[in-house]
């Protein structure tokens, strides 16, 4: 399985426009930060809901990555989010992602949104990636 | 009810970061489009889904706006996707947004996003809006 | 393809709970009828969310069979609805089933609901059914 | 707040169709139980998608209920599934409700669906409940 490192390069070029960091890689949770800076805010001073969905979308990503492998191919189908409270807008995101279902074609899992300081949930979200078959 | 350029302005102030533009508005259904240039596009020469989920939801925002007139506090309370077929890489993306439901304190709307030029659906998106009570 | 009346004595077997009928077939839509008696409602009078949620994911089922043929093996990955308005009490309930995606592994359709006799939809749902490889 | 007499009995008199059991009842979470017997099974012999969804939105409604008290007012306003395994057989399904959200007019929870023996979950859902405004 990929190290840290590993996922830390493939992160950052995949996704070079983003600026998310792994904040903690367990076997069956995984954490991304999103570090809040003031070009990330909205008018009214909090965090977008798209970077809220990008944060998860990756967080997803990195909790199938780390326990497949690295396998670029791998395709979110579905992604449902709710979103519950403000976050705080001098605070970091945190995305806490627990994988539901592994299987061979289809994996499944949840991310928690929360603020950095608030144990509250900001955000939920539910996402299925399509995983390409396995040459063996 | 806000005109064109009020929504324009609205958008540009709003969403400094985006460059969303809007393509048609009508009261029953507008769509948004999306200028895809190079630095939209992830490694395989396609858009990313968190494009396409900020598109989604900025246009389920205007179709609410356009009928309900400007109002800042509405957000965006849940948001559903499903990704369908890869993003052209060389074609702009269209989002037409038509919403299902206007009630008073709740919007529900279901955003198809396309490639122009391909007909197919690339996502398909249903949101919420919650709306904040309207001082008479 | 199956013909209607496949179709309907497949629905027979593998829902016999249920009295959904096929109201109409076409490559690009289907629709199901779902008879209301008092059986079926709340009180309140209203039809249940779960007879809505049934109705809708066999719409899908359907729409989907219609399309590749009669394989039992098709299952629900996905579905998420939204409840928009009260239906009547007192007419029946009709689904409507678009097919946005038919892939080989993976389909993926919208239902709109309806009270017969009122245009505006009641509910609204997309669904996901994974497909088993074919045999050739 | 309502005890768990008082909420079996509003759940056999709101739903008399159904046979749901409260299986346990604390703050942060409640347990349903939905015995399961050869009238649920589907051909193939597992539990129906529809028998699953109409427990989680019982368990949803149930956890919301203990909090807020029997108002029977609350609506469902969306749910979505993610169904993951086959349920088993010949075991109960027990569905864990835990509210990720409770607010004045909007509650947010999550459901996992189990097969009773396995702690796998067959089915996740989330959903959300309007709640009617309360006369002081």
């Amino acid at each position: 399985m990929p190290t840290r490192t590993e996922l830390e390069v493939f992160l950052a070029t995949e996704f070079p426009q983003s600026d998310f960091l792994i904040e903690s890689l367990e076997p069956e949770q995984i954490t991304l930060r999103k570090p809040v800076s003031f070009a990330d805010l909205r008018p009214g001073g909090t965090v977008s809901g798209p970077t809220m969905m990008a944060l998860a979308d990756c967080a997803l990503y990195v909790a199938i990555l780390a326990r497949i492998g690295i396998v670029p191919l791998a395709v979110t189908t579905s992604l449902s989010f709710n979103f519950m409270r403000k976050p705080l807008s001098e605070a970091d995101l945190l995305a806490t992602c627990n994988l539901l279902k592994l299987g061979r074609s289809l994996a499944v899992g949840e991310v928690q949104l929360y603020s950095e300081g608030d144990e509250r949930a900001v955000a939920h979200a539910v996402g299925t990636y399509s995983i390409p078959p396995q040459s063996d």
